[in-house]
């Protein structure tokens, strides 16, 4: 438990905790727009500047594109050392008419402050370093040592901190991860999210006469590209949302009984979610609940289908090529190296004769799953308690992070996913907000982690 | 036979031919082009000024659209009556730096006359109103009476014609359909196409849920539509080429022992044919020869999909929607409607759960066979071996020309498509070109034509 004058400390600062959010919402760090990489330097020397005026020492650790920002207490033996990741880049703002307000002139409208980068990643990153800043400035001792990379490109794949990741292990070196930069289960109850599912991704392109040909001079003598891709993509799902591909699913770590429990305990029903989603009816494989299918199964999805005439109309030909964007949710411990050989081999084998295949993988990660019974995990749930009031549920999340799976690779340490956001807090999109409240419970939940964290011995 | 001095005088006439067709040519008459109405128009005025001019009775009939030419020569007691269909009207012309030559700037190269509309259709069909204006310039009278129907929106899909058709029977009534607006089999190798395929298209639609979703935070719990329409593309068409629609195949006419053995006598291998379409090897039903499949099967092509993401890279969605454009080729006796309404049924029968149907027909059109034992089919094979030296080969044609299954449904009479062109033509390409040997060889063999169906007993 953090000291009671630190509580009423941040009681005390939650004026200044939001205007300090205000203004580094203020810079419009957008890292995928070549005109604001100044605005996106900057938003990261705002932060570096807030982490050196608490009393850490910093480093603007230079890349090929925006610079990392890492920061450090000092260290305390024989206590864990926990490393906070998070972001100061942001999604572009467009379509711009849909902001209500602008995206870079932060408001407060009905307890939500509205901005881009609200909620992912400035003000869900601003609440451990404001509770780390105002540990320290109470002149109490930090009980554990904290590290902070503070990431320029995290809304443009992370490619530079991907490659720096390794060379940095011994800086990074920690027995914790923590990132807030996902959302509560809901409103009102908070959630840590222990599982993460992997992704590979493909172009597939199927090549069959050099040219679109009439399909009544040549129609039923040549294998229609499109008909080959169907056909392929057929063989690799079955109607039930069985992947066909051998092997596809003999690595998938099953879900425990306590895990099943748990994601039965959530509340939401199916109806709720397809009428959420504006569908007659769900899809996938009904061996398992709606929440197992989209956090704990892997699947195949097609992204994109072209092929042939697009505009309206008639034209019938037999079209010279047909391709399709395809990409797989993979789980612990299937190996993305091995299904995408896998997939390749089985692609291979479905073509017809009379086209040919050209198959191109494009990014891969595993998936990641936290220990249950980590003490971390104990400490991150109680600290959230004391601070919401409510204990969190454990969740898995269907998406993919793969920064998250390289720090648990590189770095050999836990990582906890404590989001303060909601689902729609409208990240990437227009209006994007985040909860003032849950920005101050936050910073407590925060505070209190440490307290937790140093009460783990650091041999577990 | 044509009188013999017929046949002398159409050797001395040969270039004033080439000029009247050089003089049609340079008409610029895109139907299909909102600036070219005039020249259309114009196109239609210089052949009803040249049949008038040869002492024929003719018509301009107005339409909604560009006007048809009707004309006839006196009626003949007790002979059959001629009906030739052709057109006046071009295709398009770009893209227009491809030409080596303007496209209605005719020059003549290697024996060779390049132009918009040298083979389609007008070359061709000047070949019936030359051979009847220098029969009636010898003052012999004409064996048979000729009725011409010459439109100027073939180019655009005949509709005002078919629409008109019905109410014209009486004016077009005739024993056979003479229509030179396709190829010989191969240079130096006359035709007749005796078959022709239908046609029916469809444009498919399946809607999922109401906007694209994120394939990780979603993906495993949603029917995919791109999947979906693969599953039932795939369902409706198996890997060889046996299109799986309940009934498809029923009402098929076979193809007779006397139609195999002359269509495997005809030239040319599988193995030429799929390399001038550059194919590693050709598809379809293995039962039958890729000339059958192509001349006497039914198809079920898919000439686009349209579906999620389709640009560079990867976007990790499940897409709202997917669409496919699809069409069969039909053959004697498949009835297009029936076809249709199995293909319909079939599609909502195996709509996955969890997304939403939406199937519109376009047009559709049956199949065309002509009887190859009508004493037409004699008197033409005859007049062309007569003018080229060589007799023709009877082929069939998978493409569809719903006016000729309209005329002969309409006017109760047989077709006979007498093609003079070359495949390698390049209608509707730039450089469209036809072969001035043939041109004459044409004319001969309209000349002989009318003799050889004078001779054909009205009763037959």
């Amino acid at each position: 438990m953090a000291p009671n004058d630190l509580m009423q400390r941040l009681q005390a600062s939650a004026g200044q905790f939001e205007e300090d959010l205000k203004e580094w919402l203020r810079i419009p760090s957008i890292s995928s727009d070549p005109a604001r990489i100044q605005e996106t330097h900057a938003a990261g020397q705002w932060v570096a500047e807030k982490l050196r005026g608490g009393g850490l020492a910093v480093e603007m650790i230079e890349t090929a594109g925006h610079p990392l920002i890492f920061a450090s207490t000092p260290p305390v033996p024989g206590a864990p050392i926990a490393l906070v990741y998070g972001h100061y880049d942001v999604q572009p703002v467009e379509p711009l008419d849909q902001w209500i307000s602008g995206p870079f002139d932060p408001q407060v409208r009905d307890g939500n402050i509205y901005a881009r980068g609200a909620t992912d990643d400035k003000g869900q990153v601003l609440t451990h370093i404001e509770s780390v800043l105002a540990w320290l400035a109470t002149g109490e001792p930090l009980p554990i040592q904290i590290k902070f990379l503070i990431e320029g490109e995290e809304e443009v794949g992370s490619a530079n901190l991907e490659n720096l990741l390794a060379s940095m292990a011994e800086r990074l070196a920690c027995d914790v991860v923590v990132i807030s930069d996902s959302s509560q289960y809901a409103a009102g109850q908070p959630a840590i999210t222990y599982g993460l599912r992997g992704i590979a991704t493909f172009q597939v392109r199927i090549d069959g006469p050099k040219q679109d040909l009439h399909s009544g001079s040549f129609g039923g003598a040549v294998t229609n590209p499109a008909i080959a891709l169907c056909q392929m993509i057929s063989a690799a799902i079955d109607a039930n949302g069985q992947v066909q591909i051998p092997g596809f699913y003999d690595a998938c770590r099953p879900l425990s009984d306590l895990e099943r429990g748990q994601l039965a305990e959530l509340p939401g029903t199916d109806a709720e979610f397809a009428a959420s989603i504006g569908v007659p009816a769900l899809g996938g494989d009904q061996r398992f609940t709606a929440l197992e299918r989209r956090w704990s199964r892997p699947t195949f999805e097609v992204n994109g289908l072209t092929s042939g005439h697009q505009g309206d109309g008639v034209k019938t030909i037999v079209p010279a090529t047909a391709s399709a964007k395809i990409s797989f949710r993979l789980v612990p411990d299937q190996d993305p190296q091995q299904i995408s050989d896998a997939f390749e081999a089985f692609f291979n084998q479905v073509l017809p004769a009379g086209v040919r295949l050209t198959f191109t993988r494009d990014h891969a990660a595993p998936g990641m799953l936290s220990r249950l019974d980590s003490p971390f995990m104990t400490a991150a749930s109680q600290a959230i308690e004391q601070a919401f009031g409510t204990a969190p549920v454990m969740i898995r999340e269907g998406g993919s992070i793969p920064i998250v799976t390289q720090f648990q690779q590189v770095l050999d340490a836990d990582c906890l996913l404590l989001g303060w956001g909601l689902n729609d807090d409208n990240a990437h999109s227009p209006n994007e907000k985040f909860c003032l409240a849950d920005f101050h419970k936050g910073i407590a939940a925060s505070a209190c982690l440490w307290a937790e964290i140093g009460k783990v011995s650091k041999s577990s």
